[in-house]
């Protein structure tokens, strides 16, 4: 049984996180932190925790998080997440963090596309990307996991086997994607005032949004790894859908050479083979289906000689809070799909 | 033709007026007020009004109003008309008020529901309430006129032939409402953001409702000019619904004698037969009908001797800018459908 | 471990009880059975269970089901459940039947509400009514269940309690009911038609909804095993709400005497203090907060001396295929909550 | 004055365009025809229409039609339409057609995507292609129109600038189309059944939408009028997303030489400087906004050397029966905008 604190208990993600852990056979969550003066009770800040979990939070001490637990999920905005890392590592608390705040290499691009410096250098050295379908050999022993956005899980499981198989061109890669509202977060916001974006449907942060770095690091990664030098380079353009929860991206790419719907279909079972939360099928994928679970639903199409990946999965689970449970799986030794399936 | 001014450019009800106005062959929007600093244009305040208006706004100047309008529609909060309206009317302009401050004859009341005291008992004086099918006679030649709040046009509409012709108890009328989301007004709050309300449905201000004490007042007048004596109380629950526009009541009476159905559809066909923007249908009315519409749905049932009647309008149109132009056309001579079919 | 079949698994309520039972640690889905000719997979009748479940359909056979499963679910439509349960019954198989089959004791009421004759007269002495809430001693040694209606168990978990401690008049209770679209089942009609339902409310079948002689039925007992013997008469109104799942009723009834929030909140605390899926709260319940669990939230006010109950829980899952399961893992020496929380 | 008829009046189309002919203060709808027996009233098909239209279908006969209306608008199954045009020509009613039956040039091209013959050629050489924006010389004399598809207006308003102007490569030109679901009609099946489609999101029909040709054909014309004689040629996806209405198509084009943001908005604004309801835009449109309105609202944007346009209007409205309307008002010698602002 592993202890478990959540610090930063109020969002979306922090809620379904709570979900899955209380189903968790492993896992006991010991702690919750929050910034709200008055310590509320977690079923005060999440109603649909009633009678699951009786814990109310209390201020984020790092002291007081190490003597309660081993591993600690960051559930914060960026910015505070590196503001808390370090005090947890320097005391020995293996830290899953759900921020941005870890997960680009480089604090110069970091500081570019987050208008601000970043901290915490030495956690960024030693932080590993959560992706586990890419990473599973190195999430057992990290002590520090860098949670990967909703958008970007999306886009890389999507296009990682033709990158790693160099099967496509790395530039003009076009990323058409589509989320639910509860990815904007719980902070209320004209943008997601329900009579606003109900009934509706409009891009947003066209060419700016700050997944994108993310997604051609990662992208990057695997193409050198599998030999081809030359970066990843998308255009990617997020959509806000009018539902809670998924993300559905299509996308784009151009072959290098002649490609078949039934070869990239034969290449993706192959690619994910060992991985249990990644379903390649033949249907287009509905990102209902995939909802509330912690799969990513995926196909291939050639169109007009263009390979189109057509990917989903749930922001919430998947994109974040499922995934962030599938590594502490992998590193706390249970089965990688405890308490997610 | 006729100028107007719209004071309080920046919601939902001043949009759809604005919408409306542009279409009416009569009316001249002049002028907008907003206290926004930036003066903003109405299409930006309102990107659906591009290519239909072009006018920005301004701050809020009784001179400025009087000399560009003889009639303002005031689509302020509640509070704000009243120091606006005594300004205006003193420079002659016809006011007609969609907020709540004029509704309640008495100032006692309006102080014990929203909180703060009444400014201008004179206007109160003055002020004729809004809801032409039941004061047709007294709203042309008005100067002030206070629009039914967006609830409260639903209940009075639907119970009005039973109290007129005395059908029903006075006590223990049960009115149990839906409405969409856009009746909570055009601020973010948590809970309209859309996460929370999307996919759920929850009543809220069980017993204290401010249409409450309005729903009454106009029955109880509308009992006492046809003869009985007693005060109308009711338990009014409004609920919120996961969908734009729209309110529908179901209200639950008890009759006074034995009720049949057919003699009741009569009853209102012939109560409604000179207003055209009621519709007595056989049909168990639907919100999307009615929606987008000055049309006010209703039909009658009888449920093991109670009487069921079901109602529906949509809260932004009929139950506010809508009939704000109804008013408008009554007001100003012209046909009392003009701009709204 | 027991081994189960779903008898008629095309359904949503199907799909659900197969995504609650391969969670469960005591349960093993064996067998599902359907009408469709071609013995489609689980995972193409319902997407969301590939990767969950490896199981394709066979035409429905009792002698198949017996030799492959202990307890049967059935998710049939009413008819169809009687003529199947006798086999399955004769051949030693528990029966959770999901239909209305088997809810109404008396045959003639079933011919009445259900315009064809029972079929089954010694089915429905067998049967036991499966709310845990109220018949937990009854579950466990039953051979055949009949699983309560969605509508029914909110009307009647709202109820119990003044019923049982008579606290209210038994006639004139107000159920004003309201649901979400998957309550209608998977047949596309056009009233379930996306344009015509979304972004819209309606009342249906006002005073001849089928849960009508059931919720009379269950509180009228309740009421005689507490000394009073007059039946309990309601007025029921269901309304259908543009979101998936929930059911909230709101409930109005007359006190017998004096009433307090205070005391009936306590009431309601003491009679619901071993039923670990009813939560009793403060708050004004929202639909989306019991959604996907088998939790039922209620709460208690009164307004101007009438009592309102105002209860919700999800229709498939508290509504279906989650009482289900309670009701299996009564009968099997589970806890109650096993596979549920 | 001009009469006109509608003939097959059960679908959304033609209830959308009753609603807006009710307001047009130069046409009357004098007839209306429906295949179903009972000779249905409007107000019957479309409870909307109550108190806006006195009027009872009848079976389409064109000696019936061409005495009652000198304008026809068939709103019929594509097939249907071109079995009754021929007639009504000949009997000198004019015929806006708003299904693909007249859309597509060439038979043979028809045959491949409709899968069933063209058995009115002569009507194919007649038909104009009722986009007004691009055709407004065309249509005024024209006795036959073919109104275009919803998602062909959206993709070829927002590219023709570009193609007419030679500024873009004319293959791989990527639409991403996004519609609302009653694009997909009135007759219920299981993909618009609202459990399915509501919160979900699903590409549909990749690479084989039979709006494809017709994209193609007409930018394909565009193209040739301005001097280049390459075909055009686009990957087309469309999805459904959980919205009555509205079509957003992202559409990524790559330029023959450098872009700039400035000179393509320019270039725009100058192409649609005639066209009332194209509103070329700096911000990233809304669906919303263009809901309920024959508005076609859109915006270009430059990302890394790609250009996007982002386009989206009504699908119901400006992308079929407004854009009926105004191709009527053309015809009949109205102002464009009349009963469409």
């Amino acid at each position: 049984m592993t202890d478990v604190a959540i610090v930063g208990a109020s969002g979306y993600t922090a809620r379904e996180l709570i979900q899955l852990l209380v189903r968790h056979p492993g896992a006991r969550v010991r702690m919750a932190t929050s910034r709200q003066d008055e310590a509320p009770r977690l079923d005060t800040l999440h109603p649909s925790l009633t009678g699951r979990i009786d814990l109310a939070c209390e201020p984020f001490d790092p002291d007081r998080v190490a003597s309660a637990a081993s591993v600690a999920f960051l559930a914060l905005p960026h910015g505070a997440s590196m503001a808390a890392t370090p005090g947890l590592r320097a005391r020995g608390v293996r830290v899953i963090d759900l921020s941005a705040d870890y997960r680009l290499n480089d604090p110069r691009v970091y500081a570019d596309w987050y208008d601000h410096e970043h901290t915490d250098p030495a956690g960024l050295e030693e932080a590993v990307y959560g992706l586990p379908e890419l990473y599973r050999e190195a999430i057992p022993p990290a002590g520090l996991i860098a949670n990967p956005g909703c958008y970007t899980s999306t886009a890389i499981l999507a296009l990682a086997p033709l990158v790693a198989r160099d099967v496509i061109e790395r530039s003009g890669i076009i990323i058409d994607a589509k989320s639910g509202v509860s990815g904007a977060g719980r902070s209320p916001k004209l943008t997601t005032h329900y009579p606003e974006c109900n009934e509706s449907l409009s891009a947003y942060g066209v060419g700016r949004h700050r997944h994108t770095p993310e997604i051609e690091q990662v992208l990057g990664d695997i193409g050198r790894s599998s030999g081809g030098g030359e970066p990843v380079e998308v255009i990617f353009t997020p959509h806000l859908v009018p539902m809670d929860r998924g993300i559905l991206a299509t996308i784009y790419a151009e072959p290098k050479g002649p490609a078949s719907e039934h070869d990239l279909m034969d290449l993706y079972r192959s690619y994910y083979e060992d991985s249990p939360f990644v379903r390649v099928v033949g249907r287009l994928p509905a990102t209902k289906d995939s909802a509330f679970s912690n799969f990513c639903d995926l196909t291939v199409r050639v169109v007009r000689g263009r390979i189109l990946v057509i990917a989903c999965l749930d922001n919430l689970i998947k994109g974040a809070a499922g995934v962030a449970v599938q590594n502490f799986n992998l590193m706390t030794g249970h089965p990688e799909t405890t308490a997610l399936l």
